[in-house]
């Protein structure tokens, strides 16, 4: 039995998120469709992160096992040559036996793209959320640097979200601004069912001068969720990186 | 009668170009009707480039006259309101009397995007064209400088251009790379028709190596459209400006 670990690009888009479910396209489904057309046998595929509907990846990693005898090069064109436009595998590795993309993982980075101008974006309108009121940037990143360390996300967290726990560790947080896109990258050792949407709701309260940069310390400290902003839609979300131990 | 400059950005994949034409979906067919629908008479829109079936543009422009007395903001907002997403105002100004985007334009901008990795792209993939194949970006660097200047561009018209002149000047042609994306982008008074795609067509070819840089100055020298390169598709070009006179 080998053990394969993939790297994955989507446009989550017309994907009711990754996670199998009857009746419905998801992410994982079509991998494990397209796995089962390659290989002939029923594969079960693992994802590091379970992104909701709607939301992309651009480092997605998933693993299965599988004892196909196929090289890694041949395994990755199948597997895009199977796969729909929307869902293009861009590395096959081999793991060590046992490797699991969700368990084994140390960190994962998302990123929130704010387009924030006074027209929509034909081009971009899929992968933004379009904010037409001026933000203010400064004030939003130094709101978002409050989350910076280990903390007990409650007030981030989706009223669903079935994690043990509620403390994360962030170790990354930064808004950059290329032209007029917000960018809102966080990388931390997990995420709270919703945590990326609340947080960059929440930004967006900061930018608007609704909430101040200390509130979101204040929030954090409520464990509360209903003191946070909004879910934001999830066309502006990307699971961007997953790391592992080398 | 007031004369209006409109400032567009589109998704062309689900269009049949700008022009209108009979029952198919075009950008003009789509701004005319939305026009039609807010100021309640027909207008007639000119627009600076007749992009084709699947191309994109972040900066079209097009004008047309109309005794609308809508403030330019509310006009922009509501034909922001009224046109598909995939088509955008981005700006509405007022022009002065007989202003007409085509005939009027200095020069105009177009870029073509290539990715160039040995995976294909779940995000992008309606923005680019996919090569997988490695490319020596030097020497297509050095091929396209030999566009610039005043030449008689016939090796790079398709066959069903209806513009008078073959003689187009260049101002500006630049290969970027941002990553495994590969943009060439060209200035120029004017394009015939497919211009653009064959000449990155071209550019491929040396990019391959089956071609050698001083090709392309004699392909233009030969004035023969079957020594250059094939027409690449649609989606990997934008119409990105259109620049007039102050």
């Amino acid at each position: 039995m080998r053990t394969f670990k993939v790297t994955l690009e989507y446009d989550g888009t017309d994907y009711h998120g990754w996670q199998t479910q009857p009746n419905v396209a998801t992410i994982q489904g079509e991998v494990e469709k397209a796995l089962r057309q390659i290989i002939g046998a029923t594969t079960h595929v693992i994802g590091a992160g379970r992104t909701d509907a709607g939301v992309h990846a651009q480092g997605q990693v998933a693993s299965f096992s599988s004892d196909t005898e196929l090289s890694l090069s041949i395994l990755c064109r199948a597997l895009n040559s199977t796969l729909p436009a929307d869902i293009v595998v861009t590395a096959v590795e081999e793991a060590p036996t046992g490797f699991d993309a969700c368990r084994d993982a140390v960190n994962k980075t998302y990123r929130y793209t704010i387009l924030n101008r006074p027209s929509p974006s034909a081009l971009d309108r899929r992968y933004c959320l379009w904010v037409p009121s001026p933000l203010h940037r400064e004030a939003m990143g130094e709101a978002l640097s409050h989350i910076l360390g280990e903390h007990d996300f409650t007030s981030f967290r989706a009223a669903g979200c079935t994690a043990r726990t509620s403390s994360r560790t962030v170790s990354g947080a930064l808004l950059t601004a290329e032209a007029d896109s917000l960018r809102v990258e966080v990388t931390a050792d997990g995420f709270l069912k919703n945590m990326m949407r609340i947080l960059v709701g929440t930004l967006l309260e900061v930018g608007k001068g609704r909430m101040t940069p200390v509130h979101v310390k204040e929030i954090l400290a409520a464990r509360d969720r209903s003191r946070a902003g909004k879910t934001l839609p999830p066309q502006g979300l990307c699971l961007m990186e997953v790391r592992y131990p080398l």
